[in-house]
């Protein structure tokens, strides 16, 4: 059984893999195309998901199990997958630590004024006028109440904040306070101080975060999407912003990645812009390799209780 | 009964006060030197406890309860209030949580590498190279296990980091989940990823963490000092970072406050300086005054179980 990666593996991580499954061939690879020659062999294939096109599938002739070690599946040929009825198993839920971590150094570094105290040192002034603003007893509204968004709440429940989910249905889930329908964020996000989206990419969510949410918003109030840029209407956003609508976005997912050096979000004064950097650790390939291999014994023991099985037919 | 306040109280806390305590007469005044026409008249004094010295005392001969809004003493003329047997009281307590938040704040800012990720935001740069470490399963340990050592670990094992607290005895405290005294601190610093200090200002606290420590630290760990400046030897510090024996240092305190702009900390590479913050907050006068109105109801009920009360022989 060959086991094919194109997902540039941490070396020691191929060493365990290579010591801990003695009976199987590994083929550790760089990335795809480096893999391209080896890929008609490979039974199994681990792939961070963005390098597969309908192509790759159609010469991996004897593929049957794709693990992808991302979440965000956006870029995968699934009507391909999907015909071939090849198994796909990701890694979602690994994100969760370290972009709850973000989250909270966000809303700290935002309410603790942080930008300008950096200044003040770079100047050597001391000058202790800036307000302090308290995460506790704050209002948090979450878009997105799975596994990411647990985790943020988790954490700013224990900064005893008011801890707001926003899921489809409205029903509730551990370990928010309350949960309530994106059909009511229009009347609910006046209530917030921070608004958060982990929301994916979907026809649903485009510009859900429009000139008609920031107008309702807190003046005081702070916006930090880690999910998906197109969630955020941009000209709206710049436009609240110059407006004073709402106090401040932080920002590390965009329309178009890598954001253009040009993008007025750079220089936005009210605008702090990060890399897609929330979701990044050093935990990131031992966390997935983990679900891999317990899903790789799984496998091997003709099981079926497979971790974070995706469906081809509704890609996720 | 007249309670005098030199605190320079928010207007609305002293509109509260008077509103709440109709047969009481409030003085409020924004510093000592206004309220003195009045100190002789005072029953009740409120202040933040570094306008005192012995004329106030002996001035004050009406005087019977010193409610100090804030927790650090340093200054009090205790000698006269015990010859006086007046009471005293304190805030202590109340800092615990800005200063949780505070050092969670600069925990992730180091970790994340924020102050690098802010300057590519400047030159809008797209680069996702910087390493971010998580905060989860890090080592902290927190030099004071008082009320904020305890807000602090509370939140630190919220992040899922191991936490040991340092104490005289080595006597278990909730909820570290680990406590050590303080001789055996040399030993046990290596572990260690985050060393944050609470410590007072002591004879016993002077310089506590000089060259003997720093040489025995990982060199990938980080010192937060937010107890007082005097448990850092300066110079040996400025060597150690200059040597990576250690890989940052955030100080909130100083020997010498403020810290003179031409202080070495200011331009240091490797050390953060804010200027006394991390106590600060908009709560900090309407938590002190909870707790004083708290006091004044078993005062006028001639009760005894106070809030806070100082020993003025002790001094804290």
């Amino acid at each position: 059984m060959i086991i094919l990666s194109s997902a540039n593996l941490q070396k020691d991580i191929e060493d365990q893999l290579k010591q801990s499954y003695q009976d199987l061939d590994f083929l550790f690879y760089p990335d795809i195309e480096a893999a391209a020659d080896d890929l008609p062999r490979a039974d199994v294939l681990i792939t961070y998901g963005e390098d597969l096109t309908e192509k790759e599938i159609e010469i991996a002739t004897n593929l049957k199990w794709i693990m992808v070690i991302s979440a965000g599946m956006d870029e995968m040929p699934f009507e391909a997958i999907a015909k071939r009825d090849i198994m796909v198993t990701n890694a979602r839920g690994i994100h969760a630590i370290p972009m709850a971590e973000y989250v909270m150094h966000m809303m700290l570094f935002v309410s603790r004024q942080t930008e300008v105290v950096l200044e003040q040192e770079e100047a050597h002034v001391w000058d202790r006028s800036p307000v302090m603003n308290e995460l506790h007893s704050q209002t948090i509204g979450i878009l997105g109440a799975g596994a990411i968004g647990k985790e943020v709440a988790r954490l700013a429940k224990a900064f005893r904040m008011n801890v707001v989910g926003v899921n489809r249905s409205g029903d509730h889930v551990e370990p928010f306070d309350t949960i309530i329908p994106i059909e009511n964020l229009a009347e609910e996000v006046g209530k917030w101080d921070f608004l958060v989206s982990i929301l994916p990419k979907t026809d649903a969510t485009s510009n859900l975060l429009d000139k008609a949410i920031f107008t309702k918003m807190k003046h005081s109030a702070t916006i930090i999407n880690i999910g998906r840029g197109n969630v955020v209407h941009e000209e709206d956003m710049i436009e609240a912003l110059d407006n004073r609508d709402f106090h401040h976005a932080v920002l590390d997912v965009f329309n178009e990645e890598p954001l253009s050096a040009e993008h007025p979000f750079w220089a936005h004064p009210h605008i702090t812009v990060t890399p897609h950097l929330s979701g990044i650790s050093p935990m990131y390939q031992p966390r997935a390799i983990d679900i891999f291999t317990s899903n790789l014994d799984i496998y091997l023991n003709n099981e079926k209780t497979y971790t974070n099985l995706v469906d081809p037919k509704k890609g996720y």
